[in-house]
């Protein structure tokens, strides 16, 4: 069995890969790392894992680290994975990194929402993990950035139509909720329960670091620079997010061959659920898998598309997309270990 | 002191109408009535009034109303108060319906989303109620169309910029999300808590029935067809609506401008707060209260406007506004009754 | 592999099944019936299965169900399941009923808060299915009377130390607190999210249903007649059941005597994880799983001890226990396919 | 008009009381102090208070507090008043305390589950704040220990029954449930939203603080040693607490002597409500009001009596009641500023 470690293992997007990676088949659970609960086990920090996760937290070493993994999955704020991925690329393991240090092909991008990086030798061998899209580069690759939970909701929709010249690449609006574990588990008085509950509002409104990521992307399929204005809004609810998009047609185009776009694109990919009706996907629907459901709808009146996407941010827009991206660099089947059936209430 | 009745007491904007009304300094609530529950006392149902609300729901009868009323409100479903507002008039008596019935100038626009207009003659004399818009109007109605939830919040962000020609009128599209009360009192399986909690989604895509009321009121204020697109969202919350709005600027407009063109017109309104510094409105601020928190944001990157309002749907987006509109209609100080301060938690 | 069907598999409890069992990696679901929505595919009531459930709903037929399954779950309100299983029995499918109908040896108790029994010969060759307490009894049977969430919270805590005469038999105090998800998928005013939401309260205050049920099982562990006076309350929440039980130390009995007592009934059994440090169990740790956690205090002031216990109400409450039954009469490893690790978050 | 401070105004507690005092009649909010805030405007912290509160907090000094105000509420953590509480005392201000330091009459039985007492001479001078049950104490008191909120919820369903000698006073119990702002706007992890959403538990079983408050004043009323067993829960939602206390009836004693008891103790004071019927008190019918509404149901089969309470732990738990104190003592209407009427959803 592939030993696989995760290193910042007790943030939100941390134990949910320990949540997906204890039931996998084809991998075991080798290490845990934390800073903060070195020394504990961790059941005792997410006591739901009880009697199904035994592992001990410990602090990070790079030579423990290597001895005892094959993959190494980092789930840690970032400027953090920069200084130790290197380590572990130098020691032959594979690096499937949640954080923005690996998602940006140039360097200049990130350092232009983020801070200086320090590892830019590394980008070369990085490969952007949208699981559906980039599939065969993942196959090979050593290190992922794997994308944001922002950016999945966004590209998944999008990419096909773009490719395919379907909308103009200008002028697309990106309107997307998120539920609240997307801010993780650090302590801060916006993310308190009583804070939370019975408020909806947007922030960082054209203004988040999930942008110039977003524009990288699409400009990047569409063959010419691609326009995005992004505005993100909290959810009173813990997982879930979802994006309405709002994006001018380059024709008269029917809705069959929008459908087909979509459908062709994704042909054989379980994960990616389609609306043949126009069907608002509901995050409730895809809450704790690793679904990314799709629908839209025509405004002929002003010849616009609306297109929506659901996902649960900490799965297919964290997780479970990094668990997807390990199975494809792997060889495994792409749904190993993430056969969740969501609860139908 | 003026006699005040409701008809339709027992759904959730009714009630909510109770609440104020139960509170207010200038007037008497006389009669309650409820197909449903007339004989019951409203406490009954509503168990929070126990102790301060002692009416009992009645049948509606018109003489009764009518002997025992000065002002009456209309909280029915569409079609009901068509049948009922004429009776009201003829007896000298006051309307406010908070129905879709009476929003409309032109009945054409109305039978095109809804059905056949039994009452068209007493359009004319029905203002529309956007109580900050239309006050003038609002002063010397006899019947006020109450607006929508969704078409406040919607215009009264967009309406001093269509105004003043600041935005193109085409192309603007409105993404909102609302509480859950909006869908009312009414036993469906999407509107059970199960189904509702941890749930996000879009509904009635570029569909709904508020878009041409929206229309046709910011056309009117623009003197020009103005286009929207407009996608409602479910929010996993009884209350609260907030509509992000994304409109092409007509020019190179600064920010300090947009401001004054957004504070000259509410100059004096205390319900519609606005922040200078683009801060976006959140539902909580503004929750059991009648105010509309506005915010917005320039994505000069893109040449477009982002502008927010966050309203209680039940408040400013149904009793609340009508309440307002009630003080103008009489003469009394707008706020009267309507001076709630929202919980900080 | 062995066929399965679902009469009723559309409420809660009957689609919860539906999603365990489509997970099970030793049985088939062969047959979902629903009265209401014959004719339709399961995944179009439930949008989460799309992809997962392609069986449609069909109206219940004796013939047609039995030539197509092997065993039966009946997930149907009190009194239809006894029209149904002596048929279902009659044509040798082993049958496990979520209802009330098959709980009762005693026809006399069930009829004191039911109605009329009309298969009371089917009760003698009925078996209660809490798991882990009659197994042997549940390996051999025919019929399973599925126990109530409410009891089943009461009876795993209790059962042991009843059982060991630990407690004094009069004078037990169970107070439970359900998420909303019991009351089923019903159209109810009390149901709907804007009446459940920020609000907590008892009901059916010590008259509910499941009381006499908790006492004929009590009772016969123990060997003496015990009385039970039963609270319950509705939690703003889907999912999720906590009982504090109170009762009286039969003398002066350490902590590491209870703990044991409990630890040596449950021993190897998986399902059942006890807290040894007095941790009080929290709904959400077991949340979509069949785990049933427990921890107990003593205050030793007053001599009293204080026992907890946290399921879902809709797994081991109900249709998780219901598959641990039907693995243990097939002679399956009672977890099988149940191996469902809950959320972090 | 009385001039009114609120020390340590950006709590929770202390922003229901400046909510509270913003809206009452005889009074005006001079200062608001906060350590953490000094200099910022109170509606920067809560802007739900925009437009509505001006003033801005500033770091405590004694004199400037002193010289500002005729009345003080102290809303810190324990430990701190006691610092605080002599000083403004000597300078001839009223003072309600709303942490525990001012509450015991017995300077041991504080120090038992707090800390050193360091203004013990004080105690004697103090009045316990439950408002109908010491009103008289109350009117000429200097300083007040306002009551925590789960005493509050314990005492004033009990304290009727226990003066009157119609429970038994030893083995009564007492399950309380409280929503997530009484834990405050302290950092910790276990009030995030996404730990606290989905989850119920109890805490602190039999060891709160809470029980010899409750003890001392029950024990008081009865003249007799009074015991109780003391479990509270912590439930998902922000507002309202639950108690549900079982005790042994001291006779046969009628349902209806049972309520005469309760309407004659609490006759003529509107913030008590009490069920004739056994129908339960449900939080969300107090929400953001002063009122604790009442209900009981004799298990006659036990001989055992259920008393259930709901309050607004913000309000009638802490600044409501504290307000109905200043009213008592200032000899207004103890209803004045008090008169909200609770959302009916």
């Amino acid at each position: 069995m592939t030993r696989v470690g995760v290193i910042g293992a007790t943030g939100y997007a941390g134990a949910e890969l320990v949540r997906i990676l204890a039931g996998h088949p084809a991998v075991k659970l080798s290490v845990l790392t934390s800073r903060q609960y070195a020394g504990v086990p961790f059941h005792e920090i997410y006591r739901s894992f009880t009697g199904a996760v035994e592992l001990e937290c410990e602090a990070f070493s790079m030579d423990s680290v290597c001895d005892r993994t094959d993959i190494v999955f980092t789930a840690l704020p970032h400027q953090l994975p920069m200084e130790i991925v290197p380590g572990l690329h130098a020691n032959g393991k594979k690096v499937i990194d949640l954080s923005a240090d690996f998602r940006f092909s140039d360097a200049g991008a990130y350092e232009s929402v983020y801070t200086a990086h320090t590892a830019q030798d590394l980008l070369a061998h990085s490969v952007y993990g949208l699981s559906e899209v980039f599939t065969d580069r993942i196959k090979t690759a050593d290190i992922i950035g794997n994308p944001g939970c922002y950016p999945t909701s966004v590209l998944l929709p999008l990419a096909p139509l773009v490719r395919e010249g379907i909308v103009v690449p200008s002028a697309i609006i990106a309107d997307s909720k998120s539920g609240v574990s997307g801010a993780g588990r650090g302590l801060s008085v916006a993310s308190l329960y009583s804070e939370v509950a019975e408020s909806f509002k947007a922030y960082k409104v054209a203004a988040h670091r999930h942008e110039p990521e977003m524009e990288e992307i699409l400009s990047g399929l569409a063959g010419t620079a691609v326009d995005i204005t992004f505005v993100p809004h909290l959810l009173p609810m813990s997982r879930g997010m979802e994006t309405t998009l709002y994006a001018a047609l380059s024709g008269d185009i029917a809705d069959e061959t929008l459908y087909e776009c979509l459908a062709d694109c994704y042909a054989g990919r379980r994960f990616i659920r389609i609306s043949k009706t126009g069907r608002p996907p509901d995050t409730r629907n895809v809450r704790g898998t690793n679904y990314c459901d799709l629908g839209f709808v025509v405004d002929r009146d002003h010849g616009r598309l609306i297109l929506m996407s659901a996902i649960d941010n900490l799965v297919k827009g964290a997780a479970g997309q990094a668990v997807q991206n390990m199975n494809i660099m792997l060889g495994l089947d792409e749904q190993a270990g993430l056969d969740l059936t969501p609860f139908p209430v």
